[in-house]
């Protein structure tokens, strides 16, 4: 990260969200089930920074090494937030499912071609851009162009087994942007 | 809530956004429709908490007033926000949907256990964790597993017929954790 | 816009996203991929508003310039930020897809139509309000009733061919209502 800019910090208002079994806040903890959260007191924070993935073939592929390879270092300086991502194509998705099995990511990819018909026997008008152009459209909105997650301790605060997709569901892949906006304190 | 810690309350922008037809700002309005909504001044805060939702079988469930009762005290102080609702797993999902007929939720099961193939004739690599392991992830992707709400004068602003689902996929249910945001002034 | 309420102006932490190839922030770039972002310093700021859309007939419809002229006057002050919005109906959803050729639009329709059943071959027992209400509350959770785009520079920062869609999925269409919010510096 270069060129941070730190204009003030400032105090502002933070909850200390406690569970039903406990009655005592506790700094420390992370937001785990059951555990109070103190988030520390800090300026609000902005940061927006477009990050380009190279060509993918067409599949679903787990990125979330490749996001936060971009902006790892900047999410470590947030203790609460929220990390919006967004995919600026129509014809590719973003979504969040298992991050071990790459035999999810193929089924996943054989769920989409079975339920969106595609060549001859398709129903679809927009053809000019070739047989996987519609199928692809319709994907996008299935799965969604954007994902927004919670910022716990500097971390995506995900499960386990959760992993960011990038879905791309065109024949001859391209660059894809993505805009990632963390917002928190 | 306990341990409410209130570091500062600091005056920042709002904004009154005018209606076409209202030249005057109210200050009691709420967000309705055509009508101007002056936001309190107040602080910018977070608020952030891991709830976790006892096993729900197979199928969709509406679970706002389970979400209400873990964070209505705190949603209540904010006068303008966005709340954001994570479920931390890939083989159940949330969405918003109707909120009255029960029949809509038990459609829903139907349609997507019509639409995502299951058993022998199923044609999943990942299967060993059940027949009932790929759909779910496959389903949790159709209806993503994150939600984000507005908040207006404490409250959620959804429409009147709207709800929060959770849809569970898995046959044998398990506890789910869903992580709540909630930022706004 | 009329009565904006600007109550303080007040420094915040902002981050410089440097991209790998440039060391030096550049105050008037855009969030282009590659080149750095900074975002110029100013209170942070949350707006919200309640858009009513007049009927639209069954299908999918572009929005993008009705969303613009209700909150372009309002966008144009956040220099970063995000934009949520959130249809407050669960017969009809909102997505992001394709701004240019009418037939995606067209032919996302027919995928609907396809895929999800009406009429009397269809499983549903919500049947009370119609052959078209089931499918259009299934239909919405498909795509969703929310989007969040990221703000650069006072406007959406979405890909030269997204546009912002409402897909109405009932036949006697009515107005709809949408809960526009911003929030940035």
């Amino acid at each position: 990260m270069q060129g941070a800019v730190l204009l003030a910090a400032q105090p502002l208002r933070v909850k200390l969200l406690g569970s039903n079994n406990s009655s005592t806040g506790n700094p420390s903890a992370t937001a785990g089930a059951g555990n109070p959260s103190l988030m520390a007191a800090a300026g609000p924070k902005w940061a927006q920074k477009t990050v380009t993935l190279p060509p993918h073939r067409r599949g679903c592929h787990l990125i979330t090494p490749k996001i936060m390879k971009e902006i790892g270092n900047d999410l470590s300086e947030f203790k609460c937030g929220l990390a919006h991502i967004f995919l600026q194509h129509t014809s590719a998705s973003l979504t969040i499912n298992e991050n071990y099995d790459s035999d999810v990511r193929s089924d996943t990819e054989t769920f989409l071609n079975n339920i969106v018909p595609e060549g001859t026997s398709a129903p679809w008008k927009h053809t000019l851009e070739g047989p996987d152009d519609m199928p692809a459209h319709i994907k996008s909105s299935m799965f969604g162009c954007a994902l927004t997650v919670p910022i716990t301790n500097g971390k995506f605060n995900m499960g386990t087994w959760q992993g960011i997709w990038l879905c791309e569901h065109r024949d001859h892949p391209t660059a894809r942007n993505i805009v990632v906006t963390l917002n928190g304190i």
